[in-house]
Order: structure tokens, then sequence, then C-alpha cells
């Protein structure tokens, strides 16, 4: 692999400081972790974007959350067609490899992966419909939301209600896994949907009865 | 849905907490971050594993790292096939749509996934094998690094060994990506392998010539 | 121009070495910012003096602050006249082209200008009265800051308190920019007033209720 | 002042990395510089660019460089007459009160201010003209630089000929202060021009009779 380089200064740099600092004071429970393996309580299922963090957003310690970050915090329906599916593969060792009591779905505003999406189901991205786009396939999860809000006049209120579809696809796919309906029917997992405003820092967690509700 | 649940109070509380800190200080830079856009210098490909956190590791704040976590931090080969692919998604739109610096491929000691696939290549988790295990199939990524640490006698250093093949192995299939091989040949793009310890809180980087070294 | 010289080689030999560490380290990243352009997350306006660096002070990376540095950190009243005001055109840059989080006024002991702003108010040093003095004038923009120390009786606490002024000052005269004003008002920006002791490497940030305060 | 706020936690962190580790090891540097003054051996007018750090191109220490920083290391022609001047106040400080052997100038690719007043001189960027455009009138100073370029076909290179014009007119504009002559004139100071590009990390000084070359 002839690519690969060291790691730039400045990360080495901050990385020491870390070692001197977080993983000093945390050090007996870094080694307990090591040694007896993680616990989490909650697995969390957030997108890549570097404006989101859910773990500073809940204050989350080591050991807590089972973070699985992709493009737009999608899951995609339940296919065990023996090909690679990441997504798929986490959910399944967060529930039966460690048993998680909840599965949390985070989805947030100004998303690109989601504004790729309302432009390829709006025909204005068609770059995105080619096979070969990564991000278009995979956007296609969220295809069944967008019929859901495309009738929404405002273009900035139909964004917004497909982001949050995002989320409410996502957990009705968790609910195709048998192994998460299982679960789900034994009481010993709870699904949990969130959408969070990166401008203001608001938090809306999903009621099925009512929609989108603030915290 | 019927399934989806509201927050736990606890998470409420804590997002409560964050709400009048963390964001509270932050919060022209948040607003920025919405209004004009995330410009991550790097993307981070890490593990779910709940005791590693590549943000606190690196001190990296709000709109730093691009962040995909999947499980044992696996990059899977090019292969544009029109299916969901949750990883190259996510590695196309850092690369493409954001232009990051670098992409940090952060494996780490005590993986629970690279145990799993250790075990299944040893032939002692015959389940993993099934085509119905998302975990087993995800995993397949990694059976090239099985071949390349199975003479080695000790236990414990082999399943290490597996660890870090899990960095060199996903840096070998970024180059497969044409977008991403361009990027390194115009020098835009940088690629770097790292795997933490988690009980001591080590850091080592992949050197090409030399394997990984301690940074 | 027949008065510029060559670099003097000893600078040539350290930017060679720069060339080939942080450079090199860092290429992809400075591909990058040049290509895609700078998105610095605050401006920073320091004084010149050799003694203080707010990049090395905050760690801060190539593309993260936007840095003016003058004598005394000052800002002078907003006055579009149309003359030159090089202070103002690196605010309105920094707010209304690169649209920056923070604005931090970094003051600092020992300071040299604020003391000539000291002796020139207490009558001792008439040569920076003189219209031609540069330094005299642009010390001007700090006159009103003496009138709210010069009671203090102490010589050293008058010295360090009016250095301080020259960070409070600075901050009125930024909120006297209507590009600014209007920035604070929806959130897209904050003001921090800093003050830094070379001697102790102490830090002090200005609290409006309380003064400065050690951070 | 109501607008200040405290320094974002981020930023406190980060300074206290630098007082157990940069502090700590240069503490009687520090301690020296505070008591007994700077001496600088240079003066060096640069860009607010976050792209480009002089004192890491460098290689400089605390005490070694007098750093003035504004929008494309500009400096007005000599015009004392009695309005703030932040640039002539920094280099008469620098000259005639620190005694600096060189004065270096620091021109650089890429430079937002130096495209702003193309675009102006073009007639494309007439907000640019308006009286009330702080870097509009600041860039004013380059105007002849315009005039000296404007012939060049290809707009790449005119741009970039405009940015090291930047030099040249300030270097011009330097030796039209009389305290710059008279140090000229008795050897007591050299001035040098420099443009570094960002993307190569190249770097050229001005040689008066072949123009800018290659360090």
């Amino acid at each position: 692999m002839h690519a690969a380089k060291p790691l730039p200064s400045y990360l080495i740099n901050r990385y020491k400081s870390w070692k001197t600092t977080t993983y000093l004071e945390n050090e007996a429970w870094f080694r307990r972790l090591a040694t007896e393996g993680q616990h989490p309580r909650a697995m969390v299922i957030a997108c890549c974007d570097s404006r989101v963090n859910a773990i500073s957003l809940f204050g989350a310690e080591q050991g807590e959350f089972f973070m699985h970050r992709n493009i737009a915090s999608l899951v995609p329906p339940f296919n065990p067609d023996g090909e690679y599916h990441g997504t798929s593969a986490a959910v399944e060792y967060a529930v039966t490899g460690l048993g998680v009591a909840h599965i949390i779905v985070l989805g947030h505003s100004n998303c690109g992966g989601v504004a790729g999406c309302h432009d390829m189901c709006a025909g204005t991205a068609p770059q995105l419909e080619e096979k070969t786009s990564f991000v278009g396939r995979w956007m296609d999860i969220l295809r069944p939301g967008y019929d859901r809000v495309k009738d929404i006049d405002d273009e900035a209120s139909r964004r917004r209600a497909l982001e949050k579809e995002a989320v409410v696809i996502s957990l009705e796919n968790l609910t195709g896994f048998p192994f998460i309906a299982e679960a789900l029917d034994s009481g010993l997992l709870s699904l949990h949907g969130l959408w969070t405003d990166i401008e203001e820092g608001g938090l809306e967690h999903y009621v099925p009865e009512t929609g989108f509700q603030p915290v």
C-alpha cells in the first residue's frame, strides 16, 4: 500500500494531549473496558456529517453508545442475500451480540445526503440516477419517503420533511429484521427516532401518533 | 411505526445540558456551519465500538471530521453494481462532494468484529459462515487478511495482527476507487492507517515500509 | 525598486526545512485549501508584538484563524470615509466575505503601543502628540480608555488596566460596524476579548458583567 | 459591551495544553522577553489569510518576528495626515522603536484581496468601487499595480502577476517613508519581497533586476 502516509503532526500532538488528560483520568475504566468488553446501553445510528456529534449531544462516555454512522443515518431493508451489508451487520452485532436496550436513529437538518435524494427524485440531479453513483444508490433507500412528502408546496418544508422521513423509514426498516422484531416483542429493545436542528441546536423525537415533537 | 418510543428522560436531560453549555458557547459556529455548510478537513473511518471515540482522541471540533463508523472500520472493494453500499457512498461523498484532504482508517484492539472474522476463518465459528449472517458476510472483506496472519503461532499476536490487517486491507480497497486514485495522484488526498490500543491508550500509524509504528 | 534584497540564507534554509516537513505532511490539505478556498472559524485581531503568537497559543492549524495583527490589536471606530482603513477592511472581509463565527481580540501584557498611549495621555511623551507620529495617531483610538483608568494610583496597575481597555474599546468599536451588529443580532457571530500575560503565560477573557477573568 | 462572550471551551482546552507544553519549556525565555522587552530581528508584513503562516514557514520563535498582517500584505503610501494609519504605525514602531534589521513583505497565491482588486479594476466587481467598501478602498493601494499587468492575456497569469505587484508596490511605498529611506541609506535596514504558493508550498523572492525568482 504505497499511498499511506504517517499521521500529520498536529493530530499526533492532539492525541498526546488526550493521552495525558482523558486517557489518564479514565485509565481504570479503559482497562476494564478492554479486559471485560463493552456493554453499551444504546446503539446510535447517525449521519457522517461533521456538524452532528451524538456523543457530545448526549454527553455519552466511553462504553455507552455503539455508534454506526453513515450517509443520512439510513437503514436499508432486511435483505440477507450474502452480500456486504455494513449497516445490517452493525445492527445485528448490536442487538444479537451486545444486547443493546435502545436503537436511536438520529437525523438532522441541512443533510447533504437527503438533499441529494430530494433533487434526484425531483429530477434535478440526474447524475445521482446513474448506476455508478454510490451516493445515489444509497439514497434509493429513501425514495419511498419522497413519495410521502412530494406534495408539500414549500421547498424548504419539503426538504425538512424528507429529513424526518429518513428517520421514519429507517425505523420501519429496522422492524423488518427478525431479530429486532423479536427483541421488541420481548420488551428487550426499544426504538427511538430523533431529528436535530444544527442551526438552533433543537432536538425532536418521533412519536408515532403525532409525528416529531420537541423533546 | 408502532414500535418507536419517546426518548428516555436521562437522555433528554443530558441533551438540555448540552444545549445550555456546548451549543450556547458555540452557537455562532453552529449557525455558520448550518448556513454555509461543512468543510471537514478529514474523513475518519472508525469502528462502531463504544470504547473508541476518534473525535475525543484527536480533540476534534464540530465541522472537523466527517465520520463513518461501521463494524471493524472496513472498506469493501470498489463494486458499483447498483446495490446499497453505505461505506462506498460515504467515501464518495467525502472525496468528491466535500473534498476532504485526508482519509484516516482507525482500527483498534479488542475488536469484536475482527475476533469474529478470526474465528470464522479458523473454523470455530460456523454460524458466521451462514449466508444469513450479516456480520459474517461483512467480515468476508477481511478474509484476505486472515491468510496473511494465519501462520502466526501465538493466538493473541495473530488476533492483533488481524486487527491491523483490517486497516491495511481497507487502505488497499480505498485505492481501488477511481476517484480516490485520482485525488491521490493529484496530491489532493492522503490516506492514513491507525490502530489504537484501548487498554493502554496507545496509538500506532501505518508506515508502508515498516508496518505499524507508535506515533 | 533598488532597495529590495534576496532573502538571507538562514531564512531560506528554514523555509526548506518547512517544505520537507510541515508542507509535506500537510500537502493534501494545502492543496485543498488552495483549490477550495479558506473557511476559517475565527478572526483573531492581535498585536504585532513578536512575543505573542495566537496561532501557537491556541494550537491552530492552517486554515483555522484569519489573523489581523496591528499595534495594540486596536479596532478604530466605523468610519467609511473612502480612505485606507486596513483594520476595517480586514474585519469586513472576515465577516461579510468569509463568514467567520468568532472575532477574538487579543491584548497582552508589556504592550509597547499601549505604554506609548499611556505616556502620551499622561503628558510624558510629547513626541507622540505630533501630527506626523503614526504611532501616536494610531494610539488615539485608545484615548477614551485612558480616561477610564487615569485615576488608578498605582502606575503598573494603571498600565495594565489600559492594556485591557484596549481590548474593550476594540470590542465596542466592532459593534459599531453595521455588518457586525447584524451578524451579532442573527447569532452568526460572537465577539470575545482576551488578554494574555507574556511573563506568566496567563490568559484572561472579558466577561461584561465582571470584567477580565482567568479562563 | 453587552455582546462579548467567554471563550469557547475548546480554545480554553487548547490554551491549557499550550501552557503545559510550549510555555513551560520556554518559560525562562518568556520571562526574559517580558522583563527585558522584545528585540525582533525582522518585521514581516503578511496577509491575514488563514492559509499562510509566516511564523511556521520560517520556523520563527517567540521574539523573532514583529508581525503585521492585513488584507493582501499592503503598505499604503507615506501620508502623515493625522488620521489612523495602522500599517504605517506598525512600520514606524518596528523601524524607529524596535530597530528591526529586515522588513519582509510576504504575498501569496489565491489571495482573495488581490482577486477583488483585479475584478474591481477590470470592471466586474462594481460593489467594490463604492465609497463604503472598506475592502475596495483598501485595495485602491494596488490600483497602480493593475495598470502594470492588465495587458497580460491569460487571466490566471494576470492575477498571479497582480499578487506579485502587491509586494512590489508595498516595497516601493515603504521606501517613501523618510525613516525607512534613512535606515536603508545607513545600511541598518534591508527590504525583502516574497511570494508563496499555497498549493505547491513554493517560495519566490523579489530580485529587482530579474523579478521574482524561486529561493
